[in-house]
């Protein structure tokens, strides 16, 4: 743990009970072995994995592995989103193929977004902006695709539902009898993305990381199982995942694409950004006074989480800011401000970076 | 009724009650607006239908309709899968388009068997005698095609899914809590195959006939369920069904490809052929003095089944055959000589035209 920085205090307890219960293992015991950990990783923000120690292996001595992760579109793309991007940046640095699917087929049966939909959400929302955040897709390892178009995905996915019942699928998913047949067979699509990096087409079995949030790890165990299943078949290596936290929105909940208050969508002007940041729930205190006295709860305060997921670089920086948090030197103001200015410079990066982006974006995939 | 006879007596019973109890219309009464009606249609071996209006109004008013049929490949073709052929044979003389699924998707999750061995069975040992048999495979209106590798059907398969839960379906095929999900997809994939050649690239909207046995209701309840749920999306007609008896096999059960001696299998030796003919359970009684007495039972016969199947093509020599056999004038050896020399001539028929089928069929399907 030498290069790691602990920017949580005690708010990393929740994390701790999901690793212990379910088997998820944590991922400050193999941080040190990564050549150049991110920040997401030397920061806690990615928390658990599983397998981790196939990628630390492929990393340090040169082998082939792939890195694979999909998106589901409906609705704008926010900062919490960001994470996934510069996840799969790290490793595309680190010569890892990528694969992004956009899961065309799953916001069919889950929510009735058609095809053409799916599209246009996928690459005028989210590729432009992958591609704005630096993500290089004009690489030969980097693969995008629609689920709906990949055939690999689609029938490699009905030959692993032959080893998966109905009951194992409805203890994980928790369908019931009102439940559509399509969407029952929805997770073997997810299952069949992640394994099909390791398809003979697509140069053989090798280590596959997912990156993900924790509440996907039930796709992660099942494609697990699964590809053990079919191990002797196809000489599958069960994939390994990694679990990040979920940002918190600005307003103390969940940040979600569906309550714009409590998200900063890439697309917002600079201004409503800064409108947001203004407004937003913070680990103050009830009164400027007891600020002083008592100092700031930085581990409860969306602004901090901001600064640490995507706006300070510096770990020195970030340290002294708490640290400031904690004995009341800076309050919520402060906070805010540094945030603002930051998301400003971000922003306007972005947006210089968009029009080129969207030029690329179309050339991606043919519709 | 004019061109109907009747060969049955009373055993047409138990299929009176399935047409009465899940709304199967009797075929006799449209029997007689169909041009050129077939033996198999006269003598009511036909006896139900769903919709068969909307075939008869193509037929005499030559409007473009299709025939659509599968098979699942596993063992041998028998002489009661000849029905099927002749079915084929006689809509494409009347200008259907034909489309003949080989399920191998459905022959891997219900049974695993892979595409390689489907496929092999499905052209060596099946299309090879449905050309023997007459079908012309040649014809541009003929389609063949593995499950697997056609997308229109894969992907209507899903698409469709969305509009039926997993509890119609469980109460449709009896799924539990083990059946896995391949499996549980399986008759979206046959549904998809009956309603693909109304696609808008097969020509759209237009009635399909699917000749089957009864124990093949379901699925085309639930594809006319769902033809009429997407019918704005697609336009979906719903399509129309025949209902065929099942042959008895020569021991008195069920004719099946898994038992040997119920069965003639297409590829018997005429001797083979001839000799389980010979040994066969007829409808004979228990002594010769008996039966020249009261009569024998041609109702009970699997020998006067196979004439009126497959063998005897002049309805005057059989009814003259009936009557002879219900006044003990013909007894069960008179009978046996008859379909050893008929089905002797259909062997050597079958047996002359395979070579070139063989030839033919290898061209059918890249593999």
């Amino acid at each position: 743990m030498d290069n790691m920085i602990d920017p949580w205090g005690s708010s990393i307890i929740d994390y701790d009970k999901l690793t212990g219960q379910f088997g998820i293992k944590d991922f400050k015991d193999v941080v040190d072995d990564i050549p150049d950990a991110s920040k997401l990783m030397t920061r806690g923000i990615i928390f658990g994995h599983r397998d981790y120690e196939k990628i630390t292996d492929a990393l340090n001595n040169s082998k082939e592995f792939a890195t694979m992760t999909g998106m589901m579109p409906s609705g704008r793309m926010h900062i919490g989103h960001k994470m996934v991007v510069d996840q799969l940046k790290w490793y595309q640095k680190k010569k890892s193929d990528i694969y992004l699917s956009i899961a065309d087929m799953e916001a069919y049966a889950a929510r009735g977004i058609d095809k053409q939909q799916s599209w246009n959400l996928a690459i005028n929302e989210y590729i432009v902006n992958y591609i704005a955040l630096g993500l290089d897709v004009t690489k030969d390892n980097f693969h995008l695709y629609l689920q709906s178009e990949n055939d690999s995905v689609k029938d490699l996915a009905y030959t692993i539902g032959r080893k998966v019942t109905f009951s194992q699928m409805r203890s994980i998913y928790g369908f019931d009898n009102s439940t559509n047949i399509a969407h029952i067979y929805t997770p073997l699509l997810q299952v069949a993305d992640i394994l099909h990096p390791q398809l003979e087409e697509n140069g053989g079995p090798k280590p596959v990381i997912v990156p993900v949030g924790p509440d996907q790890d039930p796709h992660i165990r099942l494609t697990r199982d699964l590809a053990a299943k079919f191990n002797e078949e196809y000489g599958f290596i069960e994939p390994s995942a990694t679990f990040h936290r979920f940002m918190t929105g600005l307003t103390g909940e969940k940040m979600s694409s569906s309550k714009p208050k409590s998200a900063i969508y890439l697309t917002d002007s600079i201004k409503d950004a800064v409108k947001k940041v203004k407004s937003a729930k913070t680990g103050g205190r009830d009164s400027l006074k007891e600020q002083k006295e008592l100092g700031g709860q930085p581990d409860k305060c969306s602004i901090y989480e901001l600064l640490v997921y995507h706006l300070v670089d510096d770990d020195e920086k970030l340290s002294k800011l708490r640290d400031d948090c904690l004995t009341g030197k800076v309050v919520c103001g402060n906070c805010k401000q540094c945030a603002s200015e930051l998301l400003e410079v971000m922003f306007n990066d972005l947006n210089d970076k968009r029009a080129e982006a969207e030029e690329i974006a179309q050339t991606l995939l043919e519709k």
